[in-house]
């Protein structure tokens, strides 16, 4: 029987499979194939919800005597984009100039083909980790996230699994293998603010209120001050004005309404609560609720609505978790990672809630992008230090 | 032959004309009826352009040995807007309470309907005007304005018409018959603001660049500071921001482009030009085009798109004009009538590159408005208003 132990091999067998969320697109059953000969036992649990659609998703345990490992990750992709722009097309795991073309190249098939060979070889050479390792690959990263991980993790649990740490196969490293663990995350908040104005006629100002004024007052608030100026793991809190809309086309007509959205990411200064105190409490201060306002006779009249659920905010502090997977990094990179907080939200986020996680993959800088694309070196690198981390982690 | 003496009688016809524009909707076709025994030549030009309704108009005369004056006005109306919540139905002519319901009651088949029962009382009482009376009415004031008034004068002047003066029968009063005449009109302008930015995730904000910042430092730009204090004849100009767009449904992205559009009304500080190398000057400045903003690496990179053409500011100073009208409007009510240049524009900003102009109707409250309506009493007291304009100013 061959194992699946070389991860270029393993990457283009995913890369062929056209698993677009929420497209399983073959990639969990490829995933199935490499699996079974390393000893897993496999299941393949169908997520579903009004208004979303269903979603396939895969958990698979070697199970041992000893601690439990997880890794953790998605085999959908985004859409292709602009597919007469490719250099090669995008599910063709084409190969040029020691580079592996195809979506989901970095982000994220490649991580989990470098985790299944890494396992691969260890049972090759050494009859694989004494302790329990488990894959939990789902469908619905880049999709609405309903389907997904959360429901994975609760489906998992209520069978009566528990894990002593997990590692997210995301693509880390912002320009070469080694620079980047994700130890943590900021939160991450969105909400609209909406003023209520009074419709007229431009030519009579008077008799109207523009609500354009009062939301540029209260936008002006939401971004100044700054909210803090970043904590010993985290970059500075920042918040971002993603739309203003009006949708007035009349221009001698005041407009009744505007609004604004915002998202905030924020690090471990607040939690999801305080954050939302204080962004009620500029809003409230600006508008001339709290108090008068010079120049302005009445307060401006808002409200907020808080959109989706909050991402909360979260730093692991597993040392031996930390260290040795830092210290396989530097072991085969020679280089000493970052152990960073920064950018976006991932499935971490979930996993953080069952174990002690952290987050290390390929160099991301490709990904989302037409022409995603993977280094073969990065690939035998990135099993060579999973590998590496599997055997100290359980050694 | 029956003579039009009766503005009720004359409006109530006009009313059930159902004329929202560009519907024609026997509005026209009653005036004839009204005019012809008055001895008046009518035409009914239609006009035509491309993407645009074709629209009726009519342009009447009754030639004497004298100075010519023009009645303006239009027989279109807005759309009733929510029609089940009117007291009576807006094309009933409906009476009560001593007040006439419909469409058009005071903007403006009400102004046209009392100006030909004071021309047909003149023509019985006393024979009429010695000098040449025209009435140019047209059905697109309330659309787009331009099958409308600009072509109907070119039209007349083309023929080798040429006026003295003009009133338009706009309402002009905001509370009470013989509060106001109307002598000029500010000017207007329209433009919109797009400022470009880099689109990104906004996790990472450091790799794009967001376009709502900027916008809000050249909307600030925009507003502040004030233009002036207004001008012996004019309130002071004003600018409003109609509308904010930036159309970005996710929460997560960085927009790529923002824009404001606005609306200024400007008095005669200024002209179309001046106006729009002050904006552009406030532009550039905040957009540190012309200079270094601390804070700021580069200028905010932004376009600035004028909007239709401007509407030009006039001051009418006829003396002789303004005179009669105001002593007609004292002498009947009482009331000395304010010389105002003050609310939106209307077709006097075209006539009054043919002639002197003046405005003065009837009152205004529930123009646009579900149940607009007119009182009987101001529609005999204008009647008598226009009879005394009409004789004095030909006396």
């Amino acid at each position: 029987m061959t194992l699946p132990i070389d991860p270029a091999q393993n990457l283009a067998a995913l890369i062929r499979c056209p698993s677009v969320t929420p497209a399983e697109g073959g990639a969990l059953s490829s995933l199935e194939t490499m699996l079974k000969p390393l000893g897993f036992a496999i299941e393949r649990p169908v997520f579903r919800e009004d208004g979303t659609p269903d979603v396939e998703n895969l958990y698979a345990r070697r199970s041992g005597n000893g601690p439990h490992l997880m890794f953790a990750g998605h085999t959908d992709v985004v859409p292709v984009g602009d597919e007469a722009a490719w250099t090669h097309p995008p599910f063709s795991a084409a190969i040029a100039n020691g580079e592996m073309y195809g979506r989901g190249a970095v982000d994220m098939k490649g991580g989990i083909a470098c985790f299944i060979a890494a396992l691969a070889r260890h049972v090759a050479e050494k009859g694989g980790p004494k302790g329990s390792v488990s894959l939990l690959i789902t469908g619905d990263e880049e999709g609405p996230s309903i389907n997904g991980t959360v429901k994975l993790l609760e489906w998992a649990a209520a069978k009566g699994e528990k894990w002593d740490a997990s590692i997210v196969g995301e693509p880390t490293n912002p320009e070469t293998l080694g620079d980047m663990i994700k130890i943590g995350r900021r939160g991450s908040l969105s909400g609209t603010v909406t003023v209520n104005g009074r419709q007229g006629h431009v030519a009579y100002p008077h008799l109207a209120d523009n609500p354009v004024r009062g939301l540029m007052t209260l936008t002006d608030a939401l971004l100044n001050p700054i909210f803090d100026k970043g904590t010993e793991n985290f970059q500075p809190t920042n918040l971002e004005v993603t739309s203003i809309d009006v949708g007035n086309p009349a221009t001698n007509v005041i407009p009744a309404r505007a609004s604004a959205t915002f998202n905030i990411r924020f690090n471990d200064t607040w939690d999801a609560e305080t954050v939302q105190a204080e962004i009620h409490n500029r809003l409230d201060t600006a508008s001339g609720r709290r108090k008068y306002r010079k120049g302005r006779k009445e307060p401006v009249d808002f409200e907020l609505v808080w959109k989706d659920r909050p991402s909360h905010v979260f730093l692991t502090r597993d040392d031996k978790l930390i260290e040795t997977l830092s210290g396989s990094v530097a072991a085969v990179t020679g280089r000493k990672p970052q152990l960073s907080t920064s950018g976006g939200t991932s499935d971490a986020r979930f996993i953080k809630d069952y174990c002690p996680v952290v987050e290390f993959g390929l160099v991301g800088k490709t990904m989302h992008m037409v022409d995603e694309r993977v280094a073969l070196d990065d690939l035998e690198t990135l099993t060579v230090i999973y590998q590496r981390f599997i055997e100290d982690w359980f050694g």
